[in-house]
């Protein structure tokens, strides 16, 4: 976790229409224990704001940097073509998106050299994991808060197993 | 056509790999009458190149650019993020693309505010005709020059017209 | 822009149904000081007004067209394959398309010969967007309003940038 | 089977290059004792031609038109929409055409009003079968072709069956 | 048109929820002049019903059969296999379809030998303008109502264009 | 039909949220007359308790395994690699689904060595009626139940022709 | 496995040319010590040789039919609408399918009530190993086979992680 | 770097098949100077070696996983349902895969709380530079690797940039 609050995660999206998916990423960081900024950034509609902010990520001090978008989605890419740090790339189905197709690929396809951490349509909690997984290589208490994550998760299967087992039969 | 052999289009490619298939571009500007430059430019590998390539592309004189590039292709439409000239987006279908699924998604599905002018897959060809046709727009030579063209492409159908029509029977 | 009210620029629909999208485009370049006219010109239905629309359309003045149309797209193709103005296609997610799908690939996958220049699915804003830029390359006016667009657009990025960012923490 | 051997059928492509998949529709026809001929009208490279081919075809005394075409393949429906004969579309996959994909869509998506015949991916056999079951409506000696042939192919099958059946065991 | 009332076009439908889509095939077939019988035909659930119905479709009079199906579609390639008669298939977006993909391409991709004459997804009013389009080729009643039916679409075109024109201006 | 009421098949799901399509799958069966038991288990959230109902699965007594699940679905597969009783998958089309795409690509696609017995999208229905058929290889009273089944499909279907017979004439 | 070398799993395929393909099942199933018979049944091109084989499968002492087919493939599922047998449907990415798609969707597609055990494309060997996993069900020789080629699988992996981890470090 | 030549990364595939295509993230990772150790891990074939050699990672020193697989790829999934370190999946165009859109999707769309970083198709190089920028988090001397890394991709293209503009003018 952070010192004095400082944010080891910064949560871009490329419109302010991607926050409903994306703010998920924010919520399971926080629980997790992690320091997270987030803000809009466009790669198509302002491109200045785009290179700055990834030009001086890693002397802000963010470690991993989130980024969301749909349709076309340069955003990912840009950013990790300008920064060193992992870029976890989040497909958006917005609604300029063709089932989200395009947003996948235009995030996941990039070129040998400038890889992109992407994960599913829409999973911006994933997202939100995986960076709290990274972080985790070096700093034990996260690790320990995503053991009692995947704790958790099995708990409620484990439970919903019961409900179904019982309603059924 | 330019004066002072000026070029009026630049042609552009994410890796000097696309050269086989951009080539037609150059080609075929050449034919029609258009002065035209050709670079390699990655938006990925060499991201201020591509943001000083872009920015002053107006003042030094291009009124069109031609951008072709595979996978998740975001030179065209990041070039097109910071100029407001015409940009021309070929989708190559590159070894590291799907088909040529993502090279095109990632060109074609630009958001509201910054369109792509994108052509069929590998189409360098039709984006240099594309390119002339804007250049005509208020130059009556390269005008005459793509009616002429249009004319030899129906000579050429029907000649071929009369050999299918001799072969068969 | 046109003197006299003379539209330089045509926006045609394959079917009235069309209208709700295509609309986008007439507005932005109402917004961006372009002349425009409107109509609806089916390449199945009404073949011969197709080809009367498109062998006129240099004549009567017109500098470039706008054609969208849904499922088997033929109409941006088809006034291509008449004309030698630039042509920008639409691609309509109208009810009797297959997501789109049909739409996109029957109006960018032309043959070498005959491009048309394709914007994303339903992006009729952005058709009319590059109408502009085209018209730019020779219109200083039509230039500056297309500078002032695009600052406008970063404008309100940053403002909702600052949306999010005070809303989130 | 048509007196004076005035073709009944006509078949057409939009490129020379077509001819090696179309060639199967005029060999088949033949074996069916169908009158046929053969030429190339691309819809986008000599529009005129086409309208002329298709306004004249009932006149002349086609009586079914198969089309060829791959890619943005508009030569079917732009056919169907001017002449009130039958027109049987071949979707080519041609080495523009992204794996068939548009060349399917753009002929088979037609939309209401205006019905184009569909075959398989380069089924240019089954569309000269298919045009040889239409005359066969009011033509008793197609008919008794149609049923000899059915008969064959059933006959060869049988034959690879016992090959399969001797050959395992 | 046929004598006393005897029908010359069979419509069937894998189920009877598909009529909602197959009903648009019995009544322009009726708004053109041609006789109709209709009915449910399952493949899957009903094989030796599907059996009698194309093998005595011919003797019974009919002349050309409209089949539609959605999901794993193999009514109309089933029908087509046993019958001589032209087949025209329907690919239905039914709800146990994936976006319709399945049906098309179990209906379109018949082996050569066997032909299928699709039509667009849901598109069952262009079925029956085909079948009556293979009618007309020996029925001059028929080709002069498809004529009407022709001109009316133009109309109506002309008429929308007017109201698009007027209305924006 | 199994002894004393012992489970002959076991039904699984990912998650409690596949219940509503997983339940066709117990209904089927217990009309067809086989023990069924369903229960949750998780590839993903619970990975030792799906190794564990995998292991013991044979020895509990079950002879077929069905389970359902969505996105990247792995539940099917992780299982078949486990025991060697015939596992039934259904690709669930779960709110976290690319139309279904994900859930049954990887679910059919397994590699050689290890399959799973792939049913259609959400068909859990028939994932059933395939246990039954799989038990009735060596279960007289269930093949004659699938009899009766089968035939009853067939009389709704000649009833339902019935009244679309008599709707539409 | 069956006394007397009677077979208990039938082979069938549309075409000869899928033999290639489907030889697997029937070398795999030979491997697992299961009697299995091979022909070729065409649903398209021999209608009655298909209805006559599924009709006497279960009375000729046939347990499990395995189908294989390309393109628009029905023979799978039209085996499965007249037979009460498990049917496993095997779809063959053979010439004329569009990169398999085709013979997947119409083989797994299946509507309620008739499910068709659908494994990977090309994947005859997956194919006959589920074709004996459903006869072990009651046949302990079977599994007992079963269980030894899943340990010679395991046994053939850790093999080969050696000679990686040998050769790389 | 790891002290002792203790493997920060393992890098895993589902069959030695895969090595052509994962080799490239071992070379990678050495070039930046992370240890590295790879080996066959197949979830089908081998679930206990991958229960195993997930649940040990963490503790045995690993702090990233790169799994390769293709088709119904489920390797990368597993893994990281077991172990709390990130997982990077590298979707590989197998020979059982369809044109890697099963591989894709099946390591891609992971559900919630699961996640698994995903590249390109066959994008082992960019697998292994995302470990890298994992584990540069918290080492400076792998972050100036990945510096100097990105500074030699720009070279090469401006490189190659003056190749083209030289041979073309």
């Amino acid at each position: 976790m952070g010192l004095n609050n400082i944010p080891e995660v910064g949560v871009i999206m490329g419109s302010k229409s991607d926050l409903a998916v994306m703010q998920d990423a924010v919520e399971i960081l926080k629980l997790l224990g992690v320091q997270v900024e987030v803000t809009v950034v466009s790669a198509h509609r302002t491109p200045d704001r785009m290179f700055d902010y990834a030009k001086s990520a890693a002397s802000r001090g963010l470690k991993v940097i989130i980024a969301g978008a749909g349709g076309a989605a340069h955003l990912p890419g840009m950013v990790a073509s300008i920064t060193h740090l992992p870029v976890i790339g989040v497909p958006v189905k917005s609604s300029n998106s063709i089932d989200g197709w395009d947003s996948i690929l235009s995030i996941l396809q990039m070129p040998n050299g400038i890889p992109v951490a992407t994960v599913a349509l829409n999973a911006a909690k994933n997202a939100g994991i995986l960076a709290a997984q990274i972080l985790a290589v070096s700093n034990d208490q996260i690790a320990q808060n995503l053991l009692a994550y995947k704790a958790e998760l099995a708990r409620k299967v484990e439970e919903s197993a019961k409900d179904v087992e019982d309603g059924v039969r």
